[in-house]
């Protein structure tokens, strides 16, 4: 694969962003973005899968009346409600993905699909490290406490809930950091293409 | 101020870059660069300011025998251990942007340079927000307990460093932002002059 570098070193400069061969364009660039975007929407897919099993495992997190529920706990409420929002915005991206790598377009103008897409992102992955991390230290306050000695199982549950929470964290940071690099390749050349 | 893109519009192209005209280059260029790291330098003498008060405001949290001492508390230590981590970083960082401003060269070789400062910007906020959102658990699942009915300033003084902490992870985003610029103008220019 070569580098952007030799990318842009071999392309015929001009006044216009740098590009007079339309159809080399079209061809090598083209094929590098539906890379790109292929990659996208596998980071997706993944941080889809993990934050829906994360609020799912969180969700179904009680026992009848006589054992703790997950929605008593503040912290737990945040790990479900930051998940099933970055599920939610995963599957919306998703579709995105997919619409932009079968039609070559995007589905918003340009400059609007770039910040949205990289705006979200950044400000999910840090909702759900802050939600996971809250879990986190609820779960090892609750580790000794009643709650945890007369009902083990909500515990284990809410520990693997918050751990798939941060393997969806994972995935989305990824994703964020290559909406990140369409955002500054907008900014630099004023189209996605740049790469 | 020009925007980016006007000034690479404005340049004559060339095979290297686009760029023929080194003495427009350099003085053009150069301003945004010092203004670019002026920026920089800002954000990360305010994330220095406010982690530093975050760990001492933490660290001083301990009045006598009988009053609750932070270091008893998981999440409490993560605050301070994360913001002195991010104080001496961002100090460290501080000392690197003077140097970059004052000799217009990069301390490391300009690859690693770039790669560095993003990598640990990163990490460091993703600690920083991991450790203030566990401190906040922490601090709401105190309230209320003997913990905070018998020493409430422990508890006030504990929710001020955690706060503090908030507002230094904000100004590292910001330097994360900005040093993700970075790396994407050497990616894809070879350079982190292209702005």
């Amino acid at each position: 694969m070569r580098s952007p570098l030799a990318l842009r070193n071999g392309e015929t400069p001009s006044p216009h962003h740098g590009i007079s061969t339309p159809s080399f364009h079209s061809t090598v660039t083209l094929r590098k973005l539906r890379r790109f975007n292929l990659l996208i929407l596998v980071f997706r897919l993944t941080a889809f899968a993990f934050s829906l099993s994360s609020s799912v495992f969180m969700v179904t997190n009680s026992r009848g009346s006589d054992s703790p529920h997950w929605f008593d706990f503040d912290a737990f409420r945040f790990v479900f409600a930051a998940n099933a929002i970055v599920a939610l915005y995963s599957l919306f991206e998703m579709g995105v993905s997919v619409w932009e790598i079968s039609t070559g377009a995007t589905l918003f103008p340009e400059i609007l699909q770039v910040w949205f897409d990289f705006g979200h992102d950044q400000v999910f992955t840090y909702l759900l490290l802050s939600a996971d991390s809250a879990g986190t230290a609820l779960a090892k306050t609750l580790k000794g406490t009643t709650t945890c000695t007369t009902s083990n199982s909500f515990c284990v549950q809410s520990n693997i809930s918050v751990a798939l929470g941060f393997a969806g964290f994972l995935f989305l940071g990824l994703s964020s950091l290559l909406s990140g690099f369409r955002v500054a390749c907008y900014i630099i050349s004023g189209s996605r293409f740049l790469m």
